[in-house]
């Protein structure tokens, strides 16, 4: 099998969409970003790369807090817009019907509508370049009931959706389910 | 809509199964691990998440190069094996037949058959509590040839998966395309 050198790239599948959200001067602020995955367990650790003139960056240096709202695939035109247009000159909230609640950090807006809604604070803000790398802990989380089965997260109910840029930028939903995971693997040793 | 708290936890989706490789006392292993994210474009880096016990990050300590490989939906068995079994007592390499090739990082080992390769040289390590993040400049990116679209990567080809936990541990692949990226939030705008 062939292979061909492309140069340095971040190539990694699957990519999320997901909302950041901040106080930004008091108000809330939403962003798009793929750039999003979890960096601990024992406390519960995430981490989010924004670039450094982000409006909603402005807002996570001002508090050291944030959220991390999945979308569903009923929200698909609003995340899609949060990651378009800048808070610095359209109120996101607004224009797309968000109801905002708040958990235990008052400075993490949280997107009612999004069916998984993480609070943060932060931990360490690293300068990488082209991005700010925010490890942010996280507080609590909170799920819609209705996305909920005996009490636990339900991705059939939450229908999260993947980011996709080559061969085209679009957003694809979850397929087929292919193999039992700790599993499938054990039959290599058959 | 009713929300229900379900304590700190790091539910993000979608979660990626990548291969995560490096020389542990001279020999390529490779470790499965969703825990992987970007973290920056210019220059390219990405950050994985690992145990402080496992048997990769001992060869990432050493030598401060790892891989990361993206299987796709026709490796899930030996992705999921080697999310599995510890290079402490397997010679995973094996076990899997994976093809192992080089690129400019002499200890990035990098499988063949994953269709997507990042060779990569650790920038900085966070110890975070129950994980380790490591934050990797790319060095370089390899791509099977059989999946390049006029010399890009095309993610019809690659085929990657989704690892999910909830309500059962499985993995998934893409699904039915549901919008376009960049376009269908300008529609809030009419």
């Amino acid at each position: 099998m062939g292979k061909t050198r492309i140069g340095a790239t971040t190539l990694i599948y699957p990519m999320p969409t997901v909302l950041v959200g901040a106080h930004v001067d008091g108000k809330p602020n939403f962003l798009a970003i793929a750039w999003c995955g979890v960096a601990g367990s024992q406390p519960p650790m995430v981490s989010v790369a924004l670039r450094p003139d982000r409006y909603t960056l402005k807002g996570i240096r001002q508090n050291w807090a944030f959220s991390v709202n999945v979308p569903s695939v009923d929200l698909v035109k609003e995340a899609d817009y949060c990651g378009i247009r800048s808070g610095a000159k359209v109120d996101k909230v607004a224009a797309c019907n968000f109801n905002i609640f708040y958990g235990n950090v008052d400075d993490a807006p949280l997107i009612e509508q999004c069916p998984v809604n993480l609070e943060c604070r932060v931990v360490q803000m690293l300068e990488l370049g082209s991005h700010c790398l925010i490890v942010g802990r996280v507080e609590e989380t909170h799920v819609s009931d209705d996305c909920l089965t005996d009490g636990r997260p339900d991705v059939d109910k939450i229908r999260p959706f993947i980011f996709v840029t080559e061969p085209s930028r679009r957003y694809q939903a979850y397929g087929e389910i292919i193999a039992r995971a700790f599993s499938v693997g054990l039959e290599l040793e058959k």
